[in-house]
């Protein structure tokens, strides 16, 4: 009987709007009911993606659209460039390598932003086809600097292509007015749906790289989507519940504003900050924080893995921990989605009961004091 | 404020115990809480493969599967086998094209199945690597003979690759007693749920090829599915949601036990085409119909695309018409799922009704009279 709740970077919340909407009886794909719902989204998501282009959808996680990314636009062999700087940097690294594109890294320390300046280093010291990205490393809860990065790349041949699975509708990525080539994002994230959904917006140069593109693909296919997507229909069966589920989310999304999202979310984030610095504790990303979810070291005394059990078990609030090198190292707290900054508030409070119950010494309460301020109550 | 009723061969309807499981809050997908529901999922994928080795599991439409099994089994070069028999068995060409593998056609009549001793004489007459078939050939109703064809193939080093996505929980595709190297399926046919999920159950030898396989693959990949369903997990993000209302379909499909749901769905199908012969109709694929769904041609006074839009507009009724060399020419009922033998029986009513409306003559309620003498009321 314990209530529930996730501040996990993913899969967040969903809506009551939406979970009702999903549970209604099933469309037929190709029918004129669902060809309006999907007509509607499809406009929707130019105004999440701040794009005119239009915006694939696939039936997959959002690592399918990351796999389209590298197989629409790039030929074997090519000569790309990848971010390395935690397990998306990596998932990149390894897509590329599955489909024969080389692939050179920039190395970053887990924890940091890559420097633009390494990058624009890089990009003059030889011609890359792409440069490939995350807004946010999730597992790092690092943000990337990629408004910077898309200065560099704007008006040159190397296709900037964006892993945005935490950013799409977290935080600003006006994907036309920073002339981003390709920028992909999945369902279960800042759109509050279950997972099985993934996008992706192109730019003119991008789609002009699909033409060219020798890549062998077939589900994941780009300008096939593109095509159907003019008469309302996809190339394979959607995932239906979930599109209309996104058709009741891009009303919440336009009710508020993309503006005041984006505000909400950074408040939230600085709050929880803020909370976790008056407990005492570190932030693992302090220079470079994401708005999207934030990560912390947990105290030298305390075993990670034992906070994020406990507080999920006992006090009914989902986190998460860390992720490979940093496994049982770091927590992290998600506020995006249909999170509210009550949610995060009683988040808070429920990690400084479970850090009281681990032995950490620090004065109960700081940290869901430090975040109303924050808030400005 | 017209109720609506799904008799097309998917999707199907969606039943009221799964669209209120899905309905419940989300879940992690790496919380114990969803893993013991992927694990109860994973047993009950093996009673409706009927197979004792493990089903993998894609957040894909069908077609992912399909290509899954080309990419996972098969090499750059090889020859296989194809039955082209109406739309689907085209996807299996270009499935192959689009990754290098020469596919050889057996063109077969839109309407009717292929003949064993065909295939015999085509796998005596060259070494093919992969024979792909349709269990139903959707877009024609016609149901193939898997059973003597995959005794062709068994103990032979021709993998035998089968779509079942109208198949499986259809009519019987025993998958370790036939000998079938792959099977998929997707979730909006006979396992009554929103698109969005794809399955794939491999044999030994399908396993063995996968060790081999050297095309490229990244998201759909059975090794790595393998392994992480060992933990009950899944490579990628699952479609939780849907995962979810499997795991209240596989409940529904063990109460009624897979034997029952057969021989039901096959009195349906005997009701259906009955029925339509009753009022006159001409069946499309008289010889081999499939259990899943009966096509019929329209009578030549009438246009099929009429039938189809009118029946839904009017009476609410959805059913398919004919796809690229028969558009207009059939319509097609399905018989699975979450159908039952009085939605079949209204829908033939509205059946009736609709041709009545469209100048077609004969006695009205001759096609209800004469599925409930098969009924046996």
């Amino acid at each position: 009987m314990k209530k529930k709740t996730l501040l996990t970077p993913g899969p967040t919340p969903v809506p009551e709007r939406a979970l009702t909407r999903m549970a209604m009886p099933a469309m037929h794909h190709r029918h004129s009911e669902f060809k309006k719902v999907l007509g509607e989204v499809r406009e929707g998501l130019k105004y999440i993606f701040q794009t005119k282009g239009e915006v694939i959808i696939f039936a997959s996680s959002g690592t399918g659209a990351m796999e389209a990314a590298v197989t629409n636009t790039l030929c074997k062999g090519d000569q790309v460039l990848v971010v390395r700087s935690g397990k998306f940097g990596e998932r990149w690294a390894d897509i590329c390598k599955a489909y024969g594109v080389n692939a050179d890294g920039i190395e970053v320390k887990w924890g940091s932003a890559v420097k633009v300046s390494e990058v624009a280093a890089k990009l003059k010291a030889k011609a890359y086809k792409a440069l490939l990205i995350q807004a946010t490393e999730t597992s790092t809860a690092v943000q990337h600097p990629v408004k910077e990065i898309a200065e560099l790349t704007k008006g040159t041949e190397t296709l900037l292509i964006v892993d945005g699975v935490t950013g799409v509708g977290v935080f600003p990525l006006p994907f036309d007015e920073w002339g981003i080539d390709l920028l992909v994002t999945g369902s279960q994230k800042a759109l509050m749906l279950p997972p099985g959904l993934a996008f992706a917006a192109l730019s003119e140069k991008a789609w002009k790289a699909c033409e060219k593109s020798d890549l062998p693909k077939y589900y994941f296919n780009f300008r096939k989507e593109l095509k159907n997507l003019g008469n309302n229909e996809t190339a394979y069966t959607p995932a239906v519940s979930l599109i209309v589920g996104l058709h009741e989310v891009i009303k919440m999304y336009k009710e508020e504003t993309l503006e005041k999202v984006f505000a909400e979310n950074a408040r939230m984030a600085e709050a929880t900050r803020e909370a976790l610095k008056a407990m005492g504790l570190k932030l693992f990303a302090p220079e470079s924080p994401s708005d999207a979810c934030t990560a912390a070291w947990t105290p030298e005394t305390v075993d990670g893995a034992e906070v994020v059990k406990r507080i999920r078990d006992v006090y009914g609030y989902a986190i998460a921990g860390g992720q490979d090198q940093v496994k049982g190292k770091i927590i992290r707290i998600a506020h995006m989605g249909y999170i509210a900054r009550y949610d995060i508030i009683a988040g808070i409070a429920a990690l400084e009961q479970t850090l009281t119950d681990l032995g950490y010494k620090f004065e109960l309460g700081s940290g869901v004091r430090r975040a109303e301020q924050v808030f400005g109550g």
